[in-house]
Parts: C-alpha cells; structure tokens; sequence
C-alpha cells in the first residue's frame, strides 16, 4: 500500500464530473443561460472584439501571431475565463444575498445549499486561474485579477450604510464601475494585448467595454423602475426595496433636495418607497439616467470608430456590430 | 460632471478598509490566530524553506539573485500568498458547511452572515491573485492556481455518498492530498522554483510539503478519536458524526470488515458511533494510523537531508527547523 500512497495522485476526473453532474442535474444550464442571455452577451461581446482587432498590426510585437488559429484560440480562452469569472461572481452573490431566486429561476444555492453554490464559484475561480496561467502573459493576468478585486469592491461599496456614500452620484458610478463595467472593460483590454495591439488601441478596447457596462448598468436601474413599459412602478423595484440607490433616484434628489430625507429612513416601510416613487415621477430623474446611458453607449461606439483602418470585411462586420450593440444596450425593454 | 465620470476610477482604498475594519470588529484576529497556531505554521514554514534553499546554486538560471533582498521579498510573497488561499479556503468551508463554530470560537459566518465570509474569502483569493501574478512567473501562477482547484475537489470527494469511495483508503489519501497537502507542497515547490533550484530539488521541497501535510492531517484524524489523551472517545469525534470516515476507522475495517455494515448505515444515530468505536478500539487502526504518519514524516525528513550541500549556518540552522517539526507534528496532542 505505501508504494500506492507514494505514487503520485492523479486528478481524479470523475471527482470533478460528480460536481458537474450536480450542477447539470439542478439545471445549471437553465441557470447559465437564463443569466447569460441578457442582451450583452458577454462572451459574444469579446469574441466579435477578437475580431475587430484582428487586422495586421504595423510594426507588431506580437512576432506575427496575427491571425493564426493560436491567436483565435488564446482571444476564446480571455472569453472563456472572463464568463467563469462572470458566473463565479453571480454564484457567490446569490449566497451573499440569500437570493431565492435569480430572474424567476430557483437559484443554485437554494436548490442546493449554500454548499455547492460557493464551491461551484470556487471551482471555476480556480479554473480561470488555470487557464489564466496557461495564456503566459502576467499583464493580462494582472488585469483578470483585478477584476475580481473589484467585483469584490464594488460589493462592499454597496453594502455601505454611509448616507453621505449611498446619496452620492459619483460613488454610485464608481461602485457601477467596479460590480458591472470592470469585467467587460478589462476583458476586452486583455483581448487587444493578447493580440500584440498598441496601448493607445488597448485603451480604445478598455474604453468600448468600460462605456458599454455602464450604459448596460444604467438602463438596468432604470428598467428596475420601469419594466417592460415606461411607466413607473412597473419595474421588480428590487434595489430601491433592498435600500439599494441607484442613478435614476439620484438625479431626481438634484431635483427634489427633500428626497435625501426620505432615502435616509430607509424602504422597509413600503409607503416610504410610493413617495420617493412619487418625486421620482415628478423629476427628470429616469430621463437623465437614459441620457447619461445614451451618452456612454456613444462613447462606447466612438471608440470602435478610431480603431486602426482596415479593410478586411470580417474585421469591418465585427465593428458594426459592437456599435449595434451600443444602440440595443440604449433600446433593450428587458 | 461628465468629466468626472470619464476621468480614472481610482481605487476606494477606504472601501477595502471598510471591509476589513468589519473583520477587525468581528474578531478575524482572533479567528486567524485560532485558525493558524497550529503546529504547522504554513507562513513559517514557507519562510523556513526559503532559507534552507537560500544556498548558492551551481549554474544557476536564476541570473544569481539568490540571497538578494528581492528575492527574499518575493519568497516571502508566496508564503503570503499561500496563507491568503489558507484563510480563504477556511472561510469558505465555514460557509459550506454552515459551521456555527471553529474550534469553539464563533466562526466569521455565524457572526456576520454568510455574505461577508464569502466576500472576505473571494477578496483574499484576488488578492492572492494580484500577487501571484506581480511574480511574473506563469509556473508557479499554474501550481498555486491548481492549488485553489485541488482545495474544491478535496471538498466535493468528501461530499461523495458512494460507500465503495468512502470505504477506500486510496480515494481518503487522495482526498487528503487535495484538501491539506497540495497546498503546503504547491507552496514549497513554488519557493523552490522561485529561487531558481533545479527541477530535482524543487520535486524535494515538494515532496516535503506533501508528506508533512498528509502526516499532519492522519495525526489529526487520530486526535479527532483520542484528543489529548491517549484513550478512545476523548476527541471531538467531530468527523465520524458528519459521516466522514477517516484512517483509523479505514484500517479498522482491514481487520474487521463488518465495519463496513456499520459504516454504511451512517452515523446519525449514535449508537452506531460506539459500536464502530468498539471496533476501532479492538483493532490496530489507531496505532497503524500513526505509522503511516511516522512513514510519511520520514519521508518529508528525509527529502530536507537530500538538499544539496550547503555550509551556510542560516541554510543549515532553517533545514534542522524543518526537520525538527517533522518530529513535533507526529509527537504533537492538540
């Protein structure tokens, strides 16, 4: 036996298929997909960038990787691990917030525990890791986790109970930045590197992705209101009932001082959220919150525009779709 | 105020800090050093290892930066390192298992909820992250990720309900690499790569950390049957009455295979735990269990005597410290 005990331990495959199953069986799938078929596609988002970069690369350092099947596989695997990172997140935030469910669909770890849902997230945390590692280039690494730092970050920054934070238009943009705008903003910089692209490129790429996730987050504040349709009070109105403030709220106490009150007594008394629902209606609160999202998709879109020239369709077609996808972020209902 | 928003987002250094003063308050000081004061102290052995290999290398690829104070900086980084994935993987377990209590003191979970132990434990993980990846060495990135990963599947092979993995001392040994000493072994191999050593003494400091892990881990299946005293009963018992069934009831089973029987009914009724402890007192499994840890301590001892050469008083002086605890881990009570 101690010859077995000194032989070195293989990983046991199956191990991790056991956790695999369990996910499959409790529908992880339904859970992936009814996560990820938001309108940012995340991993669609970095693999239309890959392509948008692909074009020949004056001078590159990248000693002429550009365009080989290595590249391509290397830009799927920053898409790859940036979604692991993406779920690990939303797994552990499900634990965090005790969630019963996520968009309608029991969460993983009411089916399961608590158990599996932060070993699931530990799991492919590691495995972004890994396959970080695998890609031998520490710049990148660097960005990947930061981002997770700042996925942290950002939840922190919400769980604060600082009037003078949660009232503040800056740090709620900063906090946007960090839960939503960081991952997709340092993915795609991570993509332009990778790819042997300039600085000046890599922060165009940082750019679309950084203005695209706050666009993103900024019309999710304002559907959290509204719903499908236009009207107030249609929307879940989860964050204002988790105390949560977001912009279309704060713009509207620029307006109406007399709100900060009201957000000061907390909303667990409902009436307290029908009034600030109330000044909310009577500000341009949830106009400007879609003006300022209009105003960083635009952003978004300038930054796909001064990208190097090039003349290659596959290039030109991926461009044109990360703009259209600044306009569907703007006009998504959902 | 457009401008603000596309200025830099700096760092909310105050925000990390809010997180950690909610540690402070709570008493993470306290838990860590409830948590880390065993006999193996993973920081102090990693620092130990540092200078038992700080000897000069023949033919060194490592640019002769040995002895420097940069690379003591950056051995001291993976000991960092390595006890943030510790701390990590603790407050992550204590969630999993909805732990009230860590050794008697309120585990962070308990005290907080399940939200910041998650946070804190992702926070320590990107941290490490962040430092693994300012190393610039993608190896020892790869080992200290597979690290996290071996911490996941150690966690869902203790999870198996399949009696026929339970009941196997190979599938227990595997199980016990994953969850305590892939850590330690990683971390040395990694110090030793880092210093520039030659594959063959890094596959010895490897082979330390995993044979004083796997001694470490069977002493405490013993303790958890005997605590500080010698007779049966007197520990926690804390793993039989989860249903995790360690060394001694394994080789217990060797001599009286109706064990199994017992086994597989489970431990939830307590007279199933005497009577498997009746059996475990008739047979050998506690004295075979501290053999095997008295082999495996040999064998970390034994790869600290093959080092190469060195006259260095501090070289020698840190390679009897490590020797030494190979003893005190096999003689230790608690």
């Amino acid at each position: 036996m101690t010859a077995k005990i000194e032989s070195g331990v293989a990983i046991p495959g199956n191990e991790l298929s056991y956790l695999f199953n369990k996910l499959v069986n409790v529908g992880i799938m339904q859970f992936l997909n009814h996560n990820s078929l938001t309108v940012i596609q995340l991993e669609w988002v970095l693999l239309l960038m890959s392509t948008a970069l692909n074009m020949s690369i004056p001078n590159s350092t990248s000693g002429g990787v550009s365009f080989t099947d290595e590249l391509r596989a290397r830009q799927q695997c920053i898409a790859e691990i940036t979604e692991m990172i993406h779920v690990a997140s939303l797994l552990h935030d499900d634990v965090l917030d005790d969630a019963d469910t996520r968009r309608g669909i029991g969460s993983l770890n009411f089916v399961m525990g608590n158990k599996l849902a932060v070993l699931a997230g530990d799991f492919l945390l590691s495995r972004a890791c890994v396959a970080l590692a695998s890609l031998k280039n520490t710049e990148v690494v660097s960005l990947l986790a930061k981002v997770v730092e700042h996925l942290v970050t950002g939840e922190t920054m919400q769980m604060t109970t600082s009037s003078e934070k949660r009232c503040s238009m800056e740090y709620y943009l900063q906090k946007t930045y960090y839960k939503t705008a960081s991952l997709i903003s340092n993915s795609c910089k991570a993509i332009a590197i990778l790819t042997g692209q300039t600085a000046e490129v890599s922060v165009l790429a940082y750019s679309y992705g950084r203005n695209l996730g706050l666009a993103y987050q900024l019309i999710d504040d304002v559907l959290d209101f509204t719903g499908t349709s236009a009207s107030l009070g249609k929307g879940s109105l989860s964050d204002i009932r988790h105390g949560i403030i977001t912009a279309p709220i704060l713009f509207a106490m620029e307006e109406f001082p007399q709100l900060r009150g009201i957000v000061d007594k907390g909303f667990d008394d409902s009436a307290n959220v029908d009034l600030a629902l109330e000044y909310l209606g009577k500000s341009h609160g949830i106009q400007k919150t879609r003006d300022l999202a209009t105003y960083h998709a635009n952003i978004a879109a300038a930054a796909i525009d001064a990208f190097p020239e090039s003349d290659d369709e596959d290039v030109l077609r991926s461009r044109r779709a990360l703009i259209d996808l600044t306009f569907r972020v703007i006009k998504r209902t959902k």
